[in-house]
């Protein structure tokens, strides 16, 4: 595991080296998203899109402002964001009668438009999402993707005629999650937040957690069951078959550019990034190795081979005027999954050198077919990738007895589930409770705290 | 021609009766984009992303807030602007030490970062975009996607090494707005705008206009030429290949959600929206008209015409189970450029019944090769609507020669070019003055004004 210290310097050094945010903008944790790194996060948009599009969600794109008298209807949520809000309070040169807030998320933007799209059972479930930027008033140091104060956010907001049907979307959202963490190569953990964690007006939230190479929890997405809590407060309706009106139930399914963060963290290495192919913009790339006196006999290989393998997968010739060794140091630095070579010797053998970035493997492929050659090669290394993270992950998810065992990675205790006894355990490990696991895991054993005998575990951990 | 306050009503239902957009959002002026109508924007962003993409401009993304010492760097720049900006004042519970403004374009925030990017003549031309909402605060009426205080905004930027190379790029996004506007059958006209009225901070500026049904003229697109105006102000220099540090000359080309309420006021009849088959989220929709005892079978073939349609087009099966008027007039709302009908008699005659949602022309095609023949009509409407929609324009385009001839549409005349004579225009007409033709028009004539003898015209009209 390397050190926190350590850590931040190396991500930094990934997140400039490949020219993906710059953070220089001249407002703290407001980044500016570079054309590389925006064209990754655009994969990983697109893939949250076809997911929730393919589940009969609609695409829909609220103001960013919201008034202060909806932010205010609801209590909890209210104290929960208040201290961390952007406040517009001037118009012009005018001052505003209603101050308006730039959204930290968007509960009290949607549901008072909900409650005037939803009238009867017909018009549920309501199930929408958005791609847009939220604001946090950060006072704790940033990290780019990680912690900012402008942040690229995805939240679906669904509406049901019943708590049950809201349960049934929320594993729906769990399993939209699990093929998105597969594409982007993260395994998680998914944990049912303590109730003193949980959302601001939530009923319960779940959060899925991975593991930085430091050691530390890093939040990926969260599902919050709101119950009918903001429908109360939003008299969100529906009239039923039998006639009576009542109260919607809602959830929420909430993601971030932490996503990218994570993938960053967790799969660079001292060269800079590996990306997932799913998540690459660049699945190949395509370095010619030129001979004197034969430059253009063979670019023309080149590109040949460039317009072949464009079928089969996102593929970029390189053919700058530059040494192929700075090429390699360049698209390494980029984390393009795979390097294909070709220069006299190869052209002569009808064969390709090809480099995977992830594990640095270099063989020489037959030239003939290649481009199904390479799917597979790109196919198993997004399995590899995944693989290795989970690993990763086992290897540091540590069942501990006593508190003082507790170390960097995903610490594993018994738990009677009481509040005093869950905060014992941060007070004492100055970790964070994750929460108990969504899928339930055997145990038989005592709480960590106050030695009642108890079936349920929980996870801790310090988390970013 | 319909008259302003028809237009109003109509335009208001055409946006609702689609579901594009509710501007019941408890701000005035900020709307929501509802799933079908963001669908729309979506495939003209689409088309945007590809044009720029395809020129080497990168796509970047900016923070929305910029912080008020950068912003009042020139001057000209914070005169035009700082009567429209929205003020953040309060962070959390404290005041912020400098305010922050709410973009409303992205000069001010772009150029420190070029400053950093920019070192040699290597970085050049440096070209970026983004796809971004911008804020104005708004005191004028406002109207759902053509004038409205956050702003779906399209915007490039670029930095060159000579004024010549800046001109260039001007020429570069004309033709890029050409294909972008024949997507969309939007035709129009290019001017160079007034010096009185280019962008604050500009060299010159070129507005492209189109005409809508009510005769009033609407702004698409703006094209600045900055020169060094703003580079001198943010200090955006490169190291000449001689070695001594010259300013960069920039340009922007600007666009907006506008784009789509032209499309829908110029091409939308009574019944609702027409879409140009390239900016139609759905190109066909298959209507199957149920016989009873055979249900079964005939969706059975409205599915296998699905499939076959999917190949070569975006189509949706409408399978719902209310009667088929009722999916016509819903289908009709939404501009789906073709309705495909298939009933017990076509499927009996192996042909399919297909409806033009522009000109409402009906006619039985045979199911063989349907895929392909349903392309071809969708070319023809494509440019079928560009034809009508230049038709209206050229039949409300009028050479006049005193200025109580002025009228809806727009007005054709010969101007000496001086600024008094060009404000006695726009006094006298209560119109206003769009500026001289990019392309240039024979003419020989006299000022309009001061009869002077001159060979330019100007282009006058009432603007949205």
């Amino acid at each position: 595991m390397r050190k926190d210290e350590e850590f931040s310097e190396w991500y930094n050094g990934l997140v400039e080296g490949a020219e993906l945010s710059d953070k220089r903008y001249p407002i703290k944790g407001m980044n500016v998203w570079r054309p590389y790194g925006w064209s990754i996060m655009k994969l990983i948009d697109a893939a949250m899109r076809e997911e929730f599009d393919s589940t009969g969600h609609g695409e829909v794109n609220f103001p960013v402002l919201i008034p202060e008298t909806e932010f205010q209807k609801e209590a909890e949520h209210v104290k929960g964001f208040e201290g961390d809000v952007f406040w517009v309070t001037r118009g012009g040169f005018n001052e505003l009668d209603v101050k308006l807030l730039l959204r930290p998320t968007s509960e009290t933007a949607m549901y008072p438009m909900f409650k005037l799209w939803i009238r009867s059972h017909a018009d549920l479930p309501l199930k929408v999402y958005q791609i847009v930027p939220v604001f946090r008033y950060e006072t704790k140091m940033t990290r780019t993707f990680m912690r900012v104060r402008e942040i690229h956010f995805f939240e679906a907001h669904t509406a049901h005629a019943s708590f049950e049907d809201a349960e049934q979307q929320i594993r729906e959202d769990l399993q939209i999650n699990e093929r998105l963490m597969r594409l982007l190569a993260l395994p998680y953990i998914v944990s049912k937040r303590p109730d003193w964690d949980k959302f601001p007006g939530a009923h319960y939230s779940l959060g899925s957690d991975t593991l930085l190479p430091a050691g530390r929890s890093l939040q990926l997405a969260t599902f919050h069951q709101y119950r009918d809590n903001f429908a109360k407060v939003y008299e969100v309706t529906y009239e039923a078959e039998g006639g009576e009106h009542k109260f919607v139930h809602q959830t929420t399914d909430g993601m971030s550019e932490r996503i990218l963060g994570a993938l960053l963290a967790i799969h660079g290495d001292e060269k800079g990034l590996v990306l997932p192919p799913a998540a690459a913009p660049i699945q190949a790339v395509i370095v010619p190795v030129l001979e004197k006196g034969r430059q253009e006999q063979m670019l023309l290989e080149a590109q040949r081979l460039f317009l072949e393998l464009r079928e089969r997968m996102r593929v970029k010739l390189d053919d700058r005027d530059i040494r192929p060794g700075e090429k390699y140091y360049y698209w390494e630095a980029r984390g393009v999954p795979l390097r294909v070579e070709l220069g006299p010797r190869e052209i002569e053998k009808s064969m390709a050198t090809v480099v995977r970035r992830d594990t640095g493997d270099k063989r020489e492929l037959p030239r003939d077919a290649l481009g199904d050659r390479l799917r597979s090669v790109l196919e198993l290394m997004q399995i590899a990738m995944w693989d290795r993270a989970e690993k990763m992950i086992r290897q540091n998810t540590f069942t501990i007895t006593s508190l003082n065992e507790a170390k960097d990675g995903f610490n594993r205790m018994g738990w009677c589930g009481s509040e005093a006894c869950g905060k014992t355990i941060a007070d004492q490990t100055g970790m964070s409770v994750l929460g108990t696991p969504f899928y339930p895991e055997e145990f038989k054993g005592v709480c960590i705290v106050c030695g009642k005998p108890t079936k349920q575990v929980v996870y801790v951990a310090k988390a970013y």
